[in-house]
């Protein structure tokens, strides 16, 4: 790659879209934000903003030429519009595009484009691999169908404690009495309404509370979120069995829960290295626009 | 209550509405039917919905005294509506109005008034009881908090189970093939999308794929729809412990699950047995609105 181009790495996720322009030795040169970039939330409407962001970033750029651009999308996956995006992104930019789900992009951006496992653990949970140019992943399934030790995952669960005890006409825990006075509900039916009326990412907000009546020796709030990191290891390991690695590997730890939560983390960590005594942990939190600039790299240099 | 006297049993549900006219000794003497009634869909509509069923109920009894209309409408708890509606009802139909859950009616409809239990598992569950005036519930709270054992539940389980599959490499089970041939996907990934896109209906709308492996000999379709007999059984017996019935207790199976679906009935009936030796099960299909009339004449009875 000559001097004068650059790469552009966008994610795409629920609430904004980000993109950045690279050079080639990954320094960042510009940058430009819109609003949401998945694709199922409102096709047409994810469409402009990624075309918005896109544009933002190329302004600063004029003259220049724009080698790539890598695009990380939240939803990309099972949406009827992936083939249309990328042809009309060809059209607009006139240069080579790669459309990938947001968590390929948080992978290459956490391994540096290297093979290995990123799991993640925020709202919702995914354990994302690649191997030898094999990607593949377990989780991800969203919470009708189960991201367990996500955030929301815990929330719920602390949510059905409470039901249990009041089904059960036992005393409340302590996080049932923190979690009733900090919503400043009454009654525990009422958390019925709030469950249906609010966010995936609303409800998953309680989990602070949770790791506070953990750090202060509720054992149910402890257990609760040593079994969501167990979760996720076994996510992790379900994954390290699909894909065929080397002796060592790098699993890497993404998302507020996963990396934020104590208990959840140290419960993840020793899972894992129960399994896969070989792993060496990535902690570090890069953005994931410089996974997408690690990917479109690689894609030059394969194809020239 | 004189002879031209009749009472209106109402029942709004989340597609339709129907208003059925008794007579004092319970004999049907005119229907009306209208959209849905279920006041969390849309509030408006949905009392505008159950004000036409009245009206077309009422049409043929010109002339006639009303003297008690009781409405069992889905969703009606945890709405800030329910006040509104009632003064609403009163205005407009000048008579006496009780508002209750529409579990609620369809335990006086099978249990024709009298206390004990009623548990309903269709696309959702719950089991209601009344014991000497106490009213009291367990189970109800929806997809999302987990109302095991009911259709909704049951199709979840059987797609996690495909899903353990896949992560794990296993070969597929008989109800996995059965619901990828039936449901025309090739792909386990697909199925995220399906449960996405569908209504909680149309998902439990798969729970007779599930009962026929099990009729033809699959393990894992047994043992789940067991699961869903033994979890309804459980959430029936919560709630006798909260109760204080007498020495027998009347036990209703209500809802297409509970109903059609052999080994849920069986595993139910077996579990209630164990804990309550004193159960008499009650099957009998009675329409909702015939339980709003026992409740109407209750009311009646008690206030004069």
């Amino acid at each position: 790659m000559s001097s004068v181009k650059y790469v552009i790495g966008v994610d795409g996720g629920g609430t904004k879209t980000e993109a950045v322009a690279f050079d080639g030795d990954g320094e960042e040169w510009s940058r430009g934000v819109s609003g949401f970039g998945n694709l199922v939330v409102d096709p047409e409407q994810a469409a402009q903003n990624i075309e918005e962001a896109i544009d933002r970033c190329r302004e600063p750029l004029k003259g220049l030429d724009c080698a790539y651009i890598y695009l990380g999308l939240a939803g990309i996956e099972g949406t009827p519009h992936r083939a249309d995006l990328e042809q009309r992104l060809k059209e607009r930019f006139r240069t080579r595009i790669s459309l990938a789900n947001d968590a390929m992009i948080a992978h290459a951006a956490s391994l540096e484009g290297k093979d290995g496992i990123l799991t993640i653990s925020g709202t919702g949970s995914i354990s994302w691999g690649v191997c030898r140019g094999r990607v593949a992943f377990t989780g991800g399934w969203g919470h009708l169908l189960g991201d367990e030790g996500s955030g929301y995952w815990i929330a719920i669960e602390a949510f059905r404690q409470m039901i249990r005890e009041e089904e059960e006409s036992r005393t409340r825990g302590p996080l049932s009495r923190a979690l009733l006075r900090r919503l400043d509900i009454d009654r525990v039916h009422d958390i019925k309404t709030l469950i249906y009326e609010s966010s995936k990412a609303e409800i998953a907000a309680v989990v602070p509370i949770v790791a506070e009546e953990a750090d202060g020796g509720d054992p149910f709030s402890r257990s609760l979120l040593e079994r969501a990191g167990r979760e996720l290891a076994e996510q992790t390991v379900r994954l390290h069995r699909k894909l065929d690695f080397q002796r060592r590997v790098a699993i890497g730890l993404k998302g507020g829960v996963l990396l934020s939560v104590s208990p959840v983390r140290e419960a993840f960590v020793q899972w894992v290295k129960e399994s896969i005594p070989q792993a060496d942990f990535v902690e570090q939190d890069v953005p994931s626009t410089k996974g997408a600039y690690f990917l479109a790299i690689q894609e030059l240099q394969k194809h020239g």
